[in-house]
């Protein structure tokens, strides 16, 4: 039996392991590891590391933003974009708008997705309007669908739940066996907080910043923690910014409640004064994302957290807008009131660069540490292990091959996503992901998108591996 | 090439992946993984999972013991037990006495054990005279003859190091990337609450657990951590009983401190209610080690610290006594006070299976887990890694296959260690192993030691990988 | 200048001193304090203690709870047997109804309480439905007007404020130096869990502790804490129940944030298991009260936070029913669910005879203690300060003679409320108040309410103490 | 019966009042509280607060300090000193010298103090020798005599006490009910620090800060507490000087541990930075005390811990060295390294303008913690209420009249120690001691010493208040 590729004499890592072999494939799939091995195609990976394709579990793709706000990736570019950064899978969000369906929702986003991606997908939903109908029959029959995590929000004026609408909801996850993820901001609090600073006529970008302080996101992440240990269901806090947040996760997890967290690139390089325009010329709406980026100190808090198991898994929470857009960050009322700014920066592309270079080049994770947090995590918390997210025998071969020395500074101009910006730009890097392969087959390479479009599949997921067993943070 | 062994059908485990695949030895490595390997031998796993060997960093084989107490293990017999257990290496300590030379110590130890094991073997040492010399010239040039890591107490009359002598201790291993294990309980509150026990007439077994509780513990535990902290050196904790110095390691270890912990199967199963005799017989003396077994609050705390990621490894503290034998736990002295009474349980053999049963088949830990926590925390912390402690290519084929259904009851009749007794005798297990390979050949079959004796080798081993590295407990 | 009364031979008994001296009274008023004096009336307090009058201030009289649910207490009986309990003062809430004004409910509680009390009063407002003109307009100008706490509620039907007018509450509190005293449960997850319990059956008295578990309570807290500290306002948490809340009152005190609180004798004498029926008799419903009170081990945390200065005030939270009338405790709807058992218990006669036996005689608290809980930091918090609240030269002569070993058994016979039985009907206690002057006379003696009905004034208040200074909880 | 005395016209402060009332006096005590009292003499203290004397728990006088070191008070200068400050009581030390009795150390000291004191005065005892006939015989003794605490330190050459001896100490103190005082710094960490110091050549004034970080204080604190818990015996952390032992003392007051602590002047108002020399000048060394003053954060972190109840005393640590002499800071070793200068400062006289000032006049304390923190709890920790520590009936009459608006600065001109500095030089404050009363009689009026030499008395003490009930810390 021929091996259709091979891949020889890199180092393959993974959550636990680093060793020098060869990989070896046939169709889909990893079917051995050793030395030496003979294939029909062979890819020389001699000092490369080979890892498992970056999972994105938190990427926002073609969702409505309001009436005149346009999302700035459909799922081609966002998916090019993802493999360029050495992602073989992303998971964005179907997104019920309040007083529809559910199942239209989702039925309307794989007709997007379908034939465009060029790594697979599978979608979280996001619940904004859990009437009856939606948590008795549609969720419990999405979730046996494949759709098994879901996100709610506690802010956001057309997506917030109420405590008893999250109770619900986590009432059926606990029931289905689903997990649910949550945006913990306080809904009320920044609503106080927007209109105090609007009265005082602070609305520049910077002023997003302050309207949403840690006090916000601790409280939610508090009160979300509180409504989960009641129901008895685990639940995984999104996008953490700083210490006061982390300071309630980690007493959960120390009293043995299964919480789960998550932190993104923005909050270990970016600060809240990245928000400042300059010359009012709106630069800081670049920025503009919630949580906010926080300090220099917030930052070495979540290093903190991503090396004690604090956090689970590093996402990009990829949301991406044009700046230079009266569709985009400079909407005609965005110049108003930061409140109007769409929230959210893109970073699928980046997410990977940034955590290698900050991270394991300069000493503050390992290598396994770093497949752990990208890309194994991501395939056990969402019922994707182990299809996904290691590099062993019957694995998919998702594989991104990683030049560990490569330096590069991130240009909007080398990026693929569909923004006009990069809130990274000038950021240099050490190490670089020189070719991403999608189930044996090579995607990218060397920074061009050579994968076909439609290739990447919309999947089912199982259980979360996590949720359903014992397995907690570690 | 062919293989000289292939075990096929099983279900290979790592410290992050479980994987249907086989796995195929050439010599002493793992060569490759895939499926329907052939060899010249296969071993039909079918069933089974396919592990890597326990290691076993805590054990005392024939070190002395007070004049006139001998322990009941020489390295033949520890090292046939732990094969017999699951386990492909154990890692025991060579004791210096007081007034003489480290390395006369450890050349001593080598002598006993050359030639004598059936698995493999490494050494800590134990400095209980850290004068000029051994600081300044013998543990220096030890440390770069592979001994690399090395325990002190905090306790014990003929063992206790000073504050200023841990001091000292840490700075040599921070020099030169030692690794220290700490004993942390305090020698003088235990001396004073012994006197006042013996005062009082409190001597039968069941007064040492009362004579070292938890605050013991504790108040050396902070002790060690802020030593290390002040010198800037990683520190193990080894054998933590219980909650209140879980809180301290949990407390330095959220402030981003090095600080790792281990635990012990007496502190997942017993309690100090084992240490009382029944009608004066002396039955409590069988339980008698140090710390002692807390309660049942405390196991579940323990439980809490192993999934949550207080603690990196799971070890035996092997160290047997004959009970029935004035050279054990029934010396003269040791019905006169439970001071006399030798400190140690045997436990080597009985370790993997309780923790299996116990954590896996009760659904409070994964088998990844269960893997990191006996085997490849092990290989990391004490600079075996990569040689040993995962199943990869390139590893050493030492390997555990393990029936996860198989009901057994632990017996004193089935084991192989050289005590007279096990403190675990009635104990029922799901999950027993069913084969060790050591270096791929077969050493334990079946409850039979099938291994030659002095195939297992001495190691020597490199720096930490943790305590080099970045790298956190997790 | 002759003094109209000396009270001789006693030990006077403040927050901080504890002096065996005689007290002058000249009108209203404390004008001396020193020995041997003459005085038109003398009265020999040999062997009794000496203390500033109680003061309750959580009190609940004559407000209305429904449609058919009456209170068991009008404002001439609830201040009768406060002051046979040893009070000299309460203070009582008036209660704006939703869609109603602030104002109007002031003056409505003026008049039902004008003329008809036995102490003197204060009336705390609680605000259900914070209008743009309530809290723009009223608010303010009532607490100009001497109405300066208020209280809000976190669940209840018909009083709950969401999170952004709780903000909004908060902020007028901050501008006009108000103290905000909150009901910290979370309406949602109480909601939930009631209708979980009636799904299931489970609609018992007992119930209502299940269906508000100290989770509930806890998260509340922490959002209250956090408002406080987002809008910068101190805050009073009333009626504490135990560990999970305290600690967070704990965090928010070490943190330096102005955080008050309450507990009261229920969450020190009962528990749970109190609701408990006794062949389905309803019996529990005489403990239903919010929060529930829990168990033994919560009790011991609340001692610990009433000695270590967690809490600052000790009240009784009276909030009297009848037990047997279908307007009380048995109306027709209580028997079909928990639900409908009206939350409260009687306890202003009580308070002060439970905290003395339990506290001082046991040696938990000391007799300054007592003081400072039942009186000093009442008079302090709530702008009554130096008014009342402590016996020396200038104070109302408001003072209660107590016998501090005198054995009695609380029985609802002996007691003068207006409810048909007392939750601690038996408790055995040592300690008792044996007569009652309000400023300057005699208004209860040997149990015999001897005052004269309408002497006890409606008091206007000053700002607290507390919250315009930087003193913090101690 | 005609006063001898009357303080007519002021505000009177304890530690929970705050009156306006004249104090009658006669003879040694205060007999009356009133207004308009008529007196044989009359003192206008309008406009003035009239408190209770400040008393010192924590002074050092004429205490040897090794060969060549000399302290620069005797009893005259020193009490003279703390007069002048508003001080009526000082609270020095008995220091037995290793080798020698304890009993003629106390003889000692009192030989050298009697008839030389300007204020009343008691020892404690330091116990540097536990030897059995000292724990046996003469500590017992010396208690039923009235020395009812001692002071114990955990590091110092001469001083230093190990574990065991510590927990003997603490043995004898809880049978016989006495308190100890903890010096909490590590000897052992302090000495590895010190050499490495000196081995790098940093050996300035400002390594003595270097050489006792807060880990080593915090270390100690955490040990002392653990030894307190295991003996059962309250205990008193002196002299603490930042966030890392607050945290571990707030922790044991959490839990419920009869743990008290003290501050002092230094800690709130110095920095490590003023050990800085300015030229070599040796500048620095006027401040080296031990612990060393920390920074700004930390100064924020004592006053938390004043506000919130952590801390029951404030303190001098009086413990005066001449600056520009052989015999002081300046001896011929102190050059040469940091550890010969002698550790101490000057502050008797200081103390409470400094906290009068800083704290209550800016707002972060009230008069009445001012004066439970300066005087009273000093009366009730130490054994001397009621007879000192208040402003009552039957109170000794020792008084200080404060002008609260009187600015001054702080300089060594006009202070009435016998060093020839003070590290306070040019501080500025509000709030002065205009007149000192001891027993009655004018001791200080305005900045010259009135009283008679000799008048101050040595006392007897009872045993602690706090540590005989059950009254914590708050």
């Amino acid at each position: 039996m021929e091996l259709d590729l091979a891949i020889v004499g890199g180092t393959v890592v993974t959550a636990s392991d680093t060793i020098a072999c060869d990989v070896g494939i046939l169709g889909d799939k990893i079917v051995t590891l050793g030395r030496e091995l003979k294939a029909k195609r062979v890819i020389d990976a001699s000092g490369l590391l080979v890892m498992p394709g970056g999972i994105d579990s938190h990427v926002h793709i073609a969702q409505p933003s309001g009436p005149e706000v346009t999302m700035a990736d459909d799922f081609a570019s966002a998916t090019a974009s993802a493999a360029a950064g050495g992602n073989t899978m992303v998971l964005p969000f179907a997104l019920q708008q309040r007083g529809t369906s559910l199942r239209a929702a989702v039925e309307e986003y794989r007709r997007e997705a379908e034939g465009e991606c060029y790594v697979d997908t599978a979608f979280h939903l996001i619940i904004s309007d859990p009437t009856p109908e939606v948590l008795g029959q549609e969720l419990p029959a999405l979730i046996k669908d494949g759709y098994t995590s879901f996100k709610i929000f506690m802010t956001y004026d057309d997506l917030v739940l109420r405590d008893r609408e999250i109770l619900d909801v986590f009432d059926v996850a606990r029931r289905e066996g689903a997990l649910v993820m949550v945006h913990a901001e306080g809904y009320d609090a920044i609503r106080y907080m927007t209109e105090r600073l609007e009265r005082e006529g602070k609305t520049s970008s910077y002023y997003h910043a302050v309207s949403r302080p840690e006090i916000v996101e601790r409280e939610a992440t508090h009160r979300a923690i509180s409504h989960a240990e009641l129901v008895d269901v685990p639940v995984m806090i999104v996008h953490v910014s700083g210490r006061e947040a982390m300071e309630q996760i980690r007493w959960a997890q120390t009293r043995g409640l299964k919480v789960y967290a998550e932190t993104c690139p923005q909050y270990i390089t970016l600060t809240a004064d990245d928000l400042r325009d300059l010359n009012m010329d709106m630069s800081g709406a670049k920025y503009v994302c919630s949580p906010p980026p926080r300090d220099a100190e917030s930052q070495e808090a979540i290093w903190e957290g991503l090396r004690n198991g604090i956090f689970q898994t590093f996402s990009s929470d990829h949301c991406p807008f044009l700046f230079n857009s009266p569709a985009g960050k400079l909407n005609p009322k965005s110049r108003t009131s930061f409140r109007w700014v769409p929230n959210g920066i893109p970073g699928v592309e980046t997410r990977l660069p940034i955590l290698f270079s900050e991270g394991v080049v300069k000493g503050r994770i390992s290598l396994n540490r770093f497949v752990e947090l990208t890309s194994t995590n991501h395939a056990k918390l969402y019922g994707l292990y182990p299809k996904k997210g290691s590099i062993g025998v019957g694995f998919d071969a998702d594989i991104v091959l990683w030049d560990p020395e490569r330096k590069e500074t991130i240009r909007q101009d080398i990026l693929h996503h569909g923004s006009d910006y990069t809130p990274w730009e000038g950021f240099e890097v050490t190490g670089w992901p020189v070719m991403t392969l999608l189930r044996g087959k090579v995607v990218s390479n060397a920074g061009a998108i050579v994968g076909e479009k439609g290739r990447g599949q919309i999947l089912a997921r199982e259980l979360s591996t996590y949720a359903r067993s014992s397995q907690h943070a570690s």
